[in-house]
């Protein structure tokens, strides 16, 4: 047997020896003949010697090209009798894509995604999982007067490749909501993507984070998709005590917090807390990452100032969403940053997704513009007062205060409940989920050692005629199955 | 000197021993003590064994605590003589950012990203740089009513949470329209979001994959940024026997190509090609990832079938925009792939930015659905073709051809020049923008070794009259350099 060769002609550019191209070309060329019919199941391959001699190329490459031949499942070498060429050349079967997935996709928490995914299912009648605002009070004919505003006047605009940092006049418009400088903000297509973005353009693979204990699902994932080792922080004391051992013993890479209306538990930083918390980034040098999502959403009491605010020593970037006070649908949040983190997120975005939707942005940009959003939020305010006090009317009805513990915080979308009893929450979940009611399973808001008792109500979720209905069905499932 | 601890009390839960936190609280108090001014610069801590026998604590617990005071410059040891308080703690600076930045994301080739950047500055009378179909085609007419009609009946569903796989509306619409099936496509913020979609699903760290020379910059940055090497396959050829040698030497996780119109070149890849490169995946059991981006902007002569409508192996992942064909700034685009891997990319997505904005899907859905589209298309083809012979006309009234080599595509939306002699083309570009003309810099589109000679001219990106203003800059360019 005669086996050709091409292997003079390099007609491509590598970075590797030549070597690895010869041996390449050699297996190849042997394929080609198995494919071609002209080596035949069962034949006997030239020995590595003479095939080398023949070719003029080195014992070791024709070894390796054998070696990958037989990782192939086109030959079999037998030791002492020599290469044969296998029955059967491996068909051309369907990709098993499962087998091309990487180990990093691979480590999402799939059963937790899984259920906050099915908890969007259609058959649901009642969804009180997904964080949403009451979007009974969204402004749609300002809305839609201000969309067709911009497509009489701005269309190309809207329309056209935009700066990846956003619209300017969103991020003016923005800046003068916040008290801030437009060159600090970066329009983001949600708190998620602001998130995702910090995680990719912060962390190393093994760093410590320090985030809040519990804290909202989808910073834990996108964290962990970073590689981050994630060190929790108790919200239940909100400690600068514990915090600072926990700077001294992890080194963070950040500290992720939610200090206003915090999501889940609707907890509140106070302003001493705050002033100590800016006071230890700074010493330890570790940025914070203040995610304000909430703080646009009080119902009573008074909001103390953001940290980004109150920060002296450059430590802190923002992020903010209109998802939880206008609509999720819309995809639009920020950061704000110093300029040159504006930059650097901005190149991470641009290979994400180049940049933000112009049309909402522009649109967006004169609802705040003509006083629209400001208006917006004082109805959505009295809205939310409604719906969380039927809500707890609804919970104070169904369930006993020996068996569920919860509290009325003064802000945000949810109320956290905790099952005082052992209970397989799983199963009280499905079967409320089952009866066309869901609400968000405790587990997803810890990174380890979840408190698999919690549940979380998204009391905006629902209007005032399903929210009672929603919290029996919930009771029913825990008489149920407890 | 008494130094108290709080030791005993671990109000935090975390994954590391007991040590760690005694150290980590050694190290705090004394720090406290040093600010507090109890301590002061120049005293002299006890002895390692004087404060583990009055703390009650092991000796190495007090060494690491005064080896991280060392480190964090509040102490000094001196050997044979002690610790010592240092003159002053660290002050509360500003954090240096840069500091903070992960490895990988200053891997992103800050130089190019900057150049495509400037190419958006607003004083940039003549921009051919970024890829955008004319969008003087744009239905606005239509557009506007299709927005206004689904505020009309489906505000809610544009504005509430949606499903991370998209509006199922608009996956049925494009589903028809590629001849898929609804459950197979993925809507994306545009095909950049797809490309990072699928490193990050895809790639581990340091896997091979294969990419036309030269290719789309947006991909070669998202997979390098994945941790993917590269490997060029060159589109001159597109030479399969070239291809097996690589599946062979480099067994890449994926091959991403562009065989409709390739960007930049304008190159398609023949029938008999997409088949044998068809086999070669199915045999190597290594997927393709077919970028059809431009498949719609055919210009003259005939599209070949696509690569994901030729498969019958199911080893391509399809992937297209609205971007090229509609408007960039509707950032809309889609993947089609088993729904598996659907699946898979969503979770991904889900971390990414949760979901699609809504409102533009619905409307996209309603565009094809009335027919909107198709026609746009045509009218489209028409304005592009008139722009590509002005072009052309110009290119040849400004440049020799013995200086200046370029082909005329059949489609897509650019003409891919090459300067014959040596030139500092980084200098003559420059120059371009400098008096109000950006071309793409032809070293974006390369991974390794660049053809320093190339750029790329989006001729559908200006108009017939700064088409030819906008060539005879950039020629002046080439002579004031050159």
């Amino acid at each position: 047997m005669t086996v050709a060769t091409t292997a003079t002609a390099n007609p491509f550019r590598l970075d590797r020896t030549k070597g690895d191209f010869l041996l390449a070309q050699v297996a190849q060329d042997i394929e080609q003949q198995i494919a071609l019919g002209r080596l035949l199941p069962g034949d006997r391959l030239p020995s590595e010697r003479t095939l080398a001699a023949q070719l003029g190329l080195s014992r070791n490459t024709v070894t390796a090209a054998y070696r990958l031949l037989e990782e192939r499942g086109a030959i079999r070498r037998v030791s002492h009798r020599g290469a044969f060429v296998c029955p059967a050349t491996p068909a051309e079967n369907p990709i098993d894509w499962s087998s091309k997935i990487s180990r990093q996709a691979h480590l999402l928490d799939e059963p937790v995604l899984e259920m906050l995914a099915q908890s969007r299912l259609p058959n649901l009648r009642y969804r009180l999982s997904a964080g949403t605002p009451a979007l009974s009070c969204f402004p749609l004919t300002p809305f839609r007067k201000a969309v067709n505003k911009v497509l009489a006047n701005d269309a190309l605009l809207a329309m056209a490749i935009a700066p990846t940092e956003g619209q300017p006049r969103l991020r003016r418009a923005i800046a003068a909501l916040d008290g801030a400088e437009a060159s600090h903000i970066l329009i983001v297509a949600g708190a998620q993507e602001g998130i995702d973005l910090l995680a990719r353009c912060l962390i190393e693979p093994g760093d410590r984070v320090i985030i809040d204990r519990p804290t909202f699902p989808g910073a834990i994932q996108a964290l962990q998709a970073a590689g981050a080792r994630l060190v929790e922080w108790d919200t239940a004391e909100w400690s600068t005590e514990v915090l600072e051992r926990l700077l001294i013993a992890y080194r963070p890479k950040f500290i992720f917090t939610m200090p206003t209306f915090h999501n889940p538990t609707g907890r509140t930083m106070d302003e001493e807390q705050r002033g100590k918390l800016l006071r230890l980034a700074a010493r330890y040098q570790v940025p914070i990452v203040e995610d304000d999502v909430y703080s646009r959403t009080r119902l009573s009491g008074s909001v103390p100032p953001g940290l980004y605010r109150m920060d002296r020593h450059n430590v802190v970037i923002y992020l903010s969403t209109f998802s939880k006070v206008l609509a999720p649908g819309l995809r639009l949040g920020w950061i704000a940053a110093p300029p040159h983190m504006v930059k650097q997120l901005s190149l991470i975005k641009m290979r994400a997704n180049l940049f933000t939707e112009g049309l909402l942005q522009l649109t967006l940009a004169e609802l705040i513009e003509n006083g629209t959003f400001e208006e917006h939020l004082s109805r959505l305010r009295a809205t939310h007062t409604g719906l969380q006090k039927i809500a707890v009317k609804s919970l104070r009805e169904n369930f006993l205060s020996e068996e569920l513990e919860f509290s009325i915080p003064e802000g945000g979308l949810y109320i956290w409940c905790r099952w005082r009893r052992p209970v397989d929450m799983e199963a009280v979940l499905l079967r409320a989920q089952e009866t066309g009611a869901s609400v968000a399973p405790g587990r997803a808001f810890f990174a380890e050692s979840p408190d698999e008792n919690c549940f979380r109500i998204c009391f905006t979720a629902g209007s005032e005629y399903d929210l009672p209905e929603a919290i029996r069905l919930l009771a029913a499932a825990f008489r149920g199955v407890d």
